[in-house]
């Protein structure tokens, strides 16, 4: 039992829940059996759906919840009533170490905010951050923060470089991943005080447990030659919504502009494209800083992109991130 | 003569300069009479090119001048050092009143400091700003700042809201733009104080050349619904860059996805395609708020898109942008 990983799931978070989550979890369940599923919602309606499901039977148990939040409350109004929700009580399986992970694809700034109240930020670190996967040439990056924390000291910045090496070494398997910091140039001058602060104590630290590469512009988030992108929540919550629209803008050009034979012609080729940017496979953002860890599915995804954020879990606890955070972290002076 | 719009240009900035610069002179010519041209650079160089173009002769004059920006100055050594090059006279020619706008593909940072240090900013302004065009599913949208003030107040932002206006009507010829924040979600109390602060000014704000429509997310910048979109130049930069690196991606992607005979069957799909993402249109970042508009065109472009910048030009001076934005202008108490 010690090999299985236990997720502890907010069945009722995000479009089309529970059904898409109770669908992710079959789908993940063909590939890898090795998760125990504690399901957080109403029990009647989810003894019904998984009566239909024969596999997945055997790898769940349902822990029935009155209440829900909804993706339009605000994040403090509804954790202020949020004690009986399906949210809180999968949060709650983590505090008392019933379950290894968390997984909701409910309202982000809820999540965050009852996380937070719940769960005791690691020893060292000063904020939990948000991270995310985002694709590259080669694979993906890990960046963070995308926008947990609107204003960053350099203190929380140095500890989102050593936070985000250790999740890029839990679920690429490297071991010293390239960590660089969101700015406006590449030379040592360029951007605000904080950042320079943040430069100078990455650049000056000798704990190797990751590789500072300076600076980064927006441009070369995609090359490939970086694997860890820090910034504050603000500027990378900004960037990875437009490079979200970006994206959508020029596919959707594209597709107008393409003829019916090319499309049937290219067919091949046009797949895999699509695939690389299918965004269910980078689904999964991954609150990190807490003793336990938080995973945040796109509330808008499907069944297929509900099973990318589960194999994310199994991947985050197998690797023990949260040691691998600890093993990570530079002392900073906090001002 | 009242008709026709001087422009000062440093022939020696960017990549491939004077070249560029001078055929880029020709194909504007070819579409525009009503500009005259002032060169600044290599008095024989730039005679010797002209020599060969029967068409720009009579259309331009040549002032020698003895040095150059590189590229990879920085912009306060060059600055410093500057008083003989092309940029310097060029910008000194607005200054003396002989020309009405200035344009250069050269160094970016110097131009911004060689701008300021000869030219006065427009009264109750407090800082300039760089903005520059940004493709939509309509047409553009003006966007600024992208990266001539790192840190902005209030006060500036709702400067820059004014300037943006002012801009888009100069190029558009719309009454009323629809000028957004740029934030990390839509709600009133949604990102740092500056950003709170600037939203009620604007929201209260009862001078009605401009609408405001609120903030605006990074995934809805090319959504067409808004025309000018404000934010610090920090955040523009990243966004900018960040769009640009996620265009690149894609379109490379889909380069190696298509075969050859897709390509050919959607030829004139593909064209339209990437004729609308060409940056070569949208070239030229206008330098706001000094008493005498300032061009960038990118370094990289060719000469079709330098030839975009000097259009940009000609409607500026047309439109009498500085009178614009002056007519635009909201007090705010500076802090």
């Amino acid at each position: 039992m010690s090999d299985i990983v236990k997720i502890a799931i907010d069945a009722m978070g995000g479009e089309n829940s529970p059904n898409k989550i109770i669908d992710g979890i079959e789908i993940s369940l063909k590939k890898n059996k090795k998760n125990f599923f504690y399901l957080y919602g109403d029990k009647e309606v989810l003894q019904e759906l998984i009566e239909k499901k024969k596999l997945i039977k055997d790898y769940c148990e349902i822990i029935g919840t009155k209440d829900v939040i909804s993706d339009n409350e605000s994040p403090l109004a509804a954790a202020k009533r949020s004690k009986d929700t399906s949210m809180w009580k999968a949060i709650e399986s983590l505090k008392e170490k019933k379950t290894h992970i968390s997984l909701s694809a409910g309202n982000t700034g809820a999540l965050l905010v009852i996380s937070r109240l719940q769960l005791n930020t690691i020893d060292g670190i000063g904020k939990p951050a948000l991270a995310a996967l985002w694709p590259n040439r080669n694979t993906m990056n890990v960046v963070l923060d995308l926008g947990a924390n609107i204003e960053c000291s350099e203190k929380n910045l140095t500890d989102f470089a050593c936070m985000g090496s250790a999740l890029f070494k839990s679920l690429f398997d490297s071991n010293l991943p390239r960590v660089a910091l969101l700015n406006v140039g590449l030379e040592e001058n360029k951007g605000h005080d904080i950042l320079k602060k943040t430069f100078s104590i990455l650049k000056n630290e000798t704990n190797k447990n990751f590789i500072f590469s300076g600076y980064i512009e927006g441009n070369h988030i995609m090359d490939g030659d970086t694997d860890v992108i820090v910034t504050d929540g603000f500027t990378g919550n900004v960037a990875l919504k437009t490079a979200e629209g970006t994206a959508n803008f020029i596919t959707q050009s594209l597709k107008s502009s393409l003829n019916k034979i090319s499309i049937l012609l290219s067919y091949t080729g046009l797949k895999k494209f699509k695939d690389k940017l299918d965004p269910r496979k980078y689904n999964g953002a991954i609150f990190l800083g807490l003793e336990k860890p938080v995973v945040k599915s796109h509330g808008g995804t499907d069944h297929i992109g509900f099973a990318h954020s589960i194999d994310v879990c199994n991947k985050i606890v197998r690797a023990q991130l949260i040691e691998k955070i600890k093993t990570n972290l530079i002392t900073v002076d906090a001002n």
